[in-house]
């Protein structure tokens, strides 16, 4: 088991250094639970790993896997700059305090009007199609932006369907072949590109799929550079580093992976006389995912047709295993080392089947009033929470030196209730 | 295609009378267009049908599909019940004026502090658990309180795994082989059950699943009754009718369906001599679910490895297509009638691969600045969606004879922001 689950001398889980179940005695339950020092080293790892290979390299963290504002500052703090999505991510990360040229906005099926916000912001552009070429040459002078183009490089990895998001079924990009064309396109626009990027997966946990998409993209950009005469000043490979999630799978081994793929860069860097261009990279998961627990507490044991525990949170404050099957380790927070005596199910309280952590999970005995540890859910875990069944949304705390602070409160039926306006004729 | 898709005399897609194209000009896409006159039809449909076969008939609105509290209102003045599954929904129901006698709250794994809030507002609790029974009865005097037990029948039915809400798997109820039991405990512990619930899945369109569940859940009525000597007030069969979502399904007969289950239940009612107690249903779908449409539009053109239309909404929108693999039929609103041209790709604007509205669709020509109308989209729609890429949530308009009204405001950046508080030593 390659995830680190540290119990106290109280025989409770420690987060950061602070008890697990006197969190919950403060806060209540479910909780997040983030842990500031698993975010900065991690961080550090990815940037001193591949920095120490090829000096001119870049981290712009994924903030769709969490755009917590602590979160945002702490990796401002660090270095990092920003992979946006959208403008609510761009406002979010200049409001964290990232100047515009550390953020890089990578949209899929932008308006115009998003297009223009990017461009007031001030960020570096990353299109995604024809199509947003044309139209952000009509709203902007082409001199006054940097932009670059996501190819989608046929080739896809990742831990779920949902997310290979390169290949010939992935909407994101343009197709490498038309790569040449589309720099050609941008030039005669106007436009002086200066990137290009490429995003081919999720969860990738070992070297081969990433190599292969470093090849493919250096393959492109070279004759990008060759054919439209593009000289690169970023190549961006996107995000895709996995964290282990199941007991079977081994940490990503950086070092290995930063050096194999850093000497691949550089070899296609000569191959192409492609010069000294910014090396880049997106880990969004990686940086952020073993940083975060959701604690829940268990408040009924039933035994039915099968044996369930039922806790107090749904898929409505972690969606990941209801929508794609993930799996996510649970241990008991009031007795982590506890041996695995059963088979049960984790059931969530969404008044929906599908609501389930887990099923058929190896687990000590669990009685009512148990709090659970899910782990790993720093990553694409709150920020898909929503407020189904008329749920107010969770709380975040933050973990320093064992000291906790909140940093989202926990909300209230009339955060539910918000912008809503009853037509008058309807309150008679 | 048994939905109704009207045009107006400007060739353009006419919900409740109003023009789409007008609505999107004046309120913006992505835009939930609620036709108040469906809802009431819808509702009184069913009252209609099953009352004038058993008089004693309620209908408890789940409002899970749709919490909007100008909904709620419509319903309450159609003199609906309210199916509640949480406190946040007893609180909106009885904001939305529904007195707590025309409120049946039925949680899954509830807390203690849950059950309280379900005692102090003087609904009726429908318990899920042993446990939960058990804890209930340490914090009430069980005098004061109405309760009944879902049961759970070992029979399940729907239209996705995850909505199978009966059967074996299923984290729901009390197993029907211990209902007996369960009912004597209760009164041994000092209350006196009114009432026994089931709720088989979702999604149905003809009455054989239902006709099962019916026979299950009154012969195990027949068994509490004889052998725990309770006299029930109601018995409640939950929800679970079906509308059409794809192009070759019927509606629900309605008439059909009523009469074959009133029958049943009626015969049931005097083999087991259970008097004539108030038959419940609970639908949800089947009241708003065809009560709306998402409008949203095309700004992208792509023509990849395969051909896309991209739109301004995505999953954080319309989670049901991405989770589920939901079908739901889509026109484009500016010419609802063209034929089909194509088969096409409709792609959602969230950064990930599976965020796709239909995959190989056959739709007419689509250009950009065409909006398309997502059908069906009135039942765990919005009520499903998030905050996910910091995307503002959507806005919902009320369309009555023809007029349109706000009933819940577009969200802004500060509203994805809110709630967050950034430790004063990290702004540093």
């Amino acid at each position: 088991m390659d995830f680190d689950i540290k119990t106290n001398e109280k025989g409770n889980l420690s987060i950061g250094g602070a008890d697990a179940i006197e969190l919950t005695e403060k806060y209540n339950t479910p909780l997040y639970v983030i842990d500031e020092t698993k975010i900065r080293d991690n961080y550090r790892r990815v940037y001193e790993s591949f920095s120490s290979h090829y000096n001119d390299f870049k981290i712009f963290y994924a903030c769709k896997a969490n755009t917590n504002l602590a979160v945002m500052r702490i990796l401002e703090q660090e270095g990092s700059g920003i992979d946006a999505v959208s403008p609510g991510e761009i406002y979010t990360a200049l409001l964290a305090g990232f100047e515009a040229e550390r953020i890089i906005y990578t949209g899929n099926n932008v308006t115009n009007e998003e297009l223009k916000f990017a461009v007031d912001s001030g960020v570096i552009i990353n299109l995604d199609s024809i199509s947003a070429l044309k139209r952000l040459s009509k709203l902007t002078d082409p001199k006054k932006v940097k932009i670059s183009f996501r190819i989608n490089p046929k080739v896809g990895a990742g831990h779920h369907e949902h997310c290979i998001t390169g290949g010939d079924l992935s909407k994101f990009g343009v197709m490498e072949e038309e790569a040449a064309d589309v720099y050609s396109m941008a030039k005669d626009l106007g436009f002086t590109p200066v990137g290009i990027h490429t995003h081919i997966g999720s969860g990738i946990l070992d070297p081969e799929p990433f190599m292969l998409a470093v090849e493919t993209l250096m393959d492109v950009t070279g004759r990008v550079h060759e054919e439209a005469g593009v000289k690169f000043e970023f190549i961006d490979f996107g995000g895709g580093l996995g964290i282990p999630y199941e007991t079977e799978e081994s940490k990503l081994d950086i070092e290995k992976f930063s050096k194999e793929i850093t000497g691949l860069f550089k070899d296609k860097l000569n191959e192409y006389n492609l010069g000294k261009p910014t090396m880049c990279i997106e880990p969004g998961r990686y940086i952020v995912g073993d940083a975060s627990v959701l604690l829940t507490k268990v408040n009924t044991i039933k035994q039915s047709y099968r044996k369930f525990a039922g806790v107090d949170a749904g898929f409505n404050t972690l969606l990941r295993p209801s929508m794609y099957g993930s799996y996510h380790h649970i241990v008991v927070a009031n007795k982590p080392e506890a041996e695995n005596t059963q088979k049960i199910d984790i059931a969530g309280n969404v008044c929906e089947s599908g609501d389930l952590f887990a099923r058929d999970r190896p687990m000590p005995e669990i009685n009512e009033g148990d709090t659970l540890a899910i782990l790993n859910a720093g990553a694409y875990a709150f920020s898909m929470s929503s407020q189904y069944n008329s749920r107010p949304k969770t709380m975040e705390i933050l973990i320093k030196d064992g000291e906790s602070e909140i940093i989202r409160e926990r909300e209230i039926f009339a955060d539910v209730l918000a912008k809503q306006n009853v037509p008058i004729r309807l309150l008679k």
